[in-house]
């Protein structure tokens, strides 16, 4: 089996990755890797022993994963290829045997925890949280004999771990779901269809005030939408940021180029992370006339200006 | 001799326009040949009847000639290749023989008697104004006999209508001054100097609130700075304005360039009127780094992230 | 007759801007002055010798009026109160007797013999045009002896002067209007109606470039519509332009207060010209949240956060 | 000892966050108690149990925390009245008598591990991490047994969990700083000092593309620098965010007060989080002519407007 048939993920196995990573075409066919960090994931896609390395990069509880938009910021010869969609649906498992009565101590990472906290108020009413570092791990270290009594993580866990599931779908909020990108090595960006996104990564000129409107200036100038702006901190001194930026459209669409070239002069620093098929697949359309066929009819009407006569 | 050789201005002779008309490279060799009216001094260029126009765009007391704006705005085919500043003075002229004391009646055009009023109310204190078309008709109207007693008029005037200047330099303002164009067909832009201006007439787009502030984002987001920037109604109805704008940089550069296509796309109406030298000389500079060498590397870039891989 | 009877208005008789000043309330039981310029009625009206001066300011043939816009922003004291609409038609007139086939010269004001150039074309292909300084000054002279055979002028003038119509409405734009100022002294101004507009002058500061999009952005951030934006030469120097803006809502709109506030704190200059109703009585509201009740319901909230505890 | 004397942090003790704590004003004479959650340490002040909390809130090498964050924007009655910023800096430590070459498991925080892996590559070549949810959580598991050989923690760790510092400061980025918050329950907010910063969240209207950009024209038009701006996820759908934003300027600065209720307007929720001394003590100054006397001055001007006559 060559590294093409080979998917790093962000394990361990039974997280909501491990399942965007079956998403990803030809995964049926393919190892699934689980990697204790994004960066060992990107690692093993730059050094060839995968093909592609997939990570989390937001969910509509918590936000951005600041672990993946800095590994993607900060590792160079890496771009996204594609992004996948999870719903995330929590449940309580224990070891087989233990009944919701004996539970008293509950075993999950903190934000499953917080969606799960209405469930527990009604249903629970005397227990204690012990924080894991993951809904996996937690349901790995309750298969492995912790003091806890029960675990909250994702319905694929609990097979994976040996667990039974005594409570299902327990979260607050029934709509959550986790964005996922497919990350390989840099090169040709994924073909335009019509519905994609460009992802970006831009720092601001230091020694302008109003440097941040300037900035999104470049997408409205060019009609182009954003459907995402995080800021994260360049990590040098506080108080200096770069931007993660979800554009909609193709880097093969005219205003998608002409908006990068307009960051690559304005900014110190920007990084193409690759343009691909929106997930929602909605359509990108730029506002105002910044269709390709408008480009090409301005560029035509440059160029009889310049060279009439 | 040839249409080469025939310049069209706005006359009558004795005008400072006829002083702007001198500067056109050429002109020493040239008939030049008073019209009397912008428009048909166009007419005269685009039936090929003379070589050149030469018309007041501007002038530092009166602002914009909305005569040359609006012909330049309304009249298709035609271009502009230079730009030249003529100092305005005004001189007090009278018919051979009158004196000071006799004068109790002064033609001349509203804004040249607005300029002198200081002087003449030291000077001539019992006197009243009879208004001009301009100050040369002023100057030929007394020639020919006026019931006035003097004319306001420009230096040149005097000789040509045989008229004795019996004071100089009257008017408030030492330091005003007229800008005018030079007209020709439309073909290939001025060659770019690197100290150019371009000139575009835009209309905005009818629905949209805050559309001048869209327009104007178009030069920021490019980094070009803007020298005049002004509004003439379009003629249809009270409330719709075009704007003439007098942006630093030629079409050849591709700020520039790249600023036109935007429009293009923007406006539902934008007409170019031509890259020239400035007559101030001063260096034409994009903020920011939008130097050609700017865009190349921008675009250098651009096309390796396109087809990287 | 005290001074509150008296209109002064840019004469002579006949023009159409005699037509708006009989639109000022209170017209019929006035006796309306004509004055030879815009500047001398109103130092009729700063001198107290007339109550009002109505002058023209824009026309959606020929643009704004330079010789009002600029008297306004340069004779303190004064403010406007009103504004009137007064439809421009051209009629051809001549002394009784004159028949058509007789007419070699047209005297007339270039804009009304452009606007009827059409009809002369067609109906008197063998004519000169002789320039006036008014539609009211050609039918003026026309009637003392000029030695044209036919003037073009406002209707009206053809009764004051003693002229007969032969042909009516010539011009080539049917719905051409020009609009007017109803001036006074500075003063409280008039009551807010809810389809009002306010008119200010702004300088923009020097040493910024972008600060003709930054002075916008003081109106877009409050929400507020403008109707006209004309540059005009401050008149020191070429390419220093102050900004003549009309404003939709009233003073005593806090949006349009806010803004106010804000021009006077960018702008190294701003002349406050006066709020008054809207001649077309539409509707003044200001985009988004913008309106008197928001402004108190921030006010609130805002003095609500500062003095809790 | 009342609530005005108890300090709730972000436990356990040993942390960062502890060493925050004792930077609160009268912490000396105060009891600080740890909590395990942001939420649990702001319901400690709601209820009245403490008088103050602590949280960090944005650290130079991970980036903004989002509990913090996301538990000042959902969390009615709490505001901020101050913030610390503390020097982070990771030792490595051990149960006494462990030697460096006994180690082959580095229990600790996975930012932790990150800043240290440089050190540890090179001299504990061989070993394998297992994360914990604190540096503090590593100390104490280590302490109680773990079968882990070493801890990455704060230095106070040590003495509070008996373990012995084999290696200080061995973490890559030396000047790495954590900033925190000095939560209350809402009320007067902190006196002005002119070298401040004030706190809000916003949501943006649903239907306006560009509605970023407008959002930051209201800080824009009154001069308003902002020190910091991140999206969080409204947690309701993906691709909805707030924006948490650090603005210089104080609630009783007029500027700000003007920008607060600008962002009422705007905004569909804002949220006013505290006015306080920034932690760098520099001084905050609006852009241009912002200042309070010149918002003085303005109102003087529109006041004399509106009532003039």
């Amino acid at each position: 089996m060559s590294s093409d048939n080979k998917i790093a993920y962000l394990g361990p196995a039974g997280t909501f990755t491990e399942m965007a990573a079956k998403m990803v075409p030809g995964a049926a066919a393919s190892q699934l890797i689980p990697h204790a960090s994004v960066s060992e994931a990107l690692d093993a896609v730059l050094s060839g022993a995968c093909h592609r390395a997939v990570a989390p990069i937001e969910n509509s509880l918590e936000g951005g994963v600041s672990a993946t938009s800095d590994a993607l910021a900060t590792i160079p010869g890496v771009q996204i290829y594609g992004e996948y969609l999870v719903p995330v649906s929590f449940d309580l498992m224990v070891r087989p045997g233990t009944k919701l009565e004996d539970i008293t101590e509950v075993l999950t990472h903190p934000v499953a925890y917080a969606q799960s906290r209405k469930w527990l108020a009604e249903n629970l009413k005397q227990h204690s949280h012990v924080p894991a570092a993951s809904t996996a791990a937690a349901a790995k270290a309750l298969a492995n004999g912790s003091t806890a009594h029960a675990a909250i993580a994702a319905t694929a866990a609990a097979a994976i771990y040996g667990l039974e599931i005594i409570a299902s779908n327990i979260g607050v909020n029934k709509d959550a779901q986790t964005r996922f990108y497919e990350i390989g090595k840099s090169g040709t960006p994924a073909k335009r269809t019509g519905h994609d996104k460009t992802v970006v990564v831009v720092e601001l000129p230091d020694d302008r005030p109003g440097g941040l409107l300037e900035m999104l200036e470049q997408f409205a100038a060019r009609g182009i939408n954003l459907s995402r702006l995080e800021s994260r901190p360049i990590g040098d001194q506080l108080g200096r940021y770069r931007f993660n930026i979800d554009a909609q459209g193709h880097i093969e669409d005219d205003a998608i180029g002409e908006a990068l070239m307009g960051l690559h002069r304005f900014s110190p620093k920007v990084i193409y992370l690759g343009s691909f098929e929106r997930a929602d697949h909605s359509d990108s359309v730029h506002l105002g006339n910044n269709a390709d066929r408008d480009y090409q009819s301005a560029q035509d009407w440059l160029n009889s200006l310049r060279q009439q006569g």
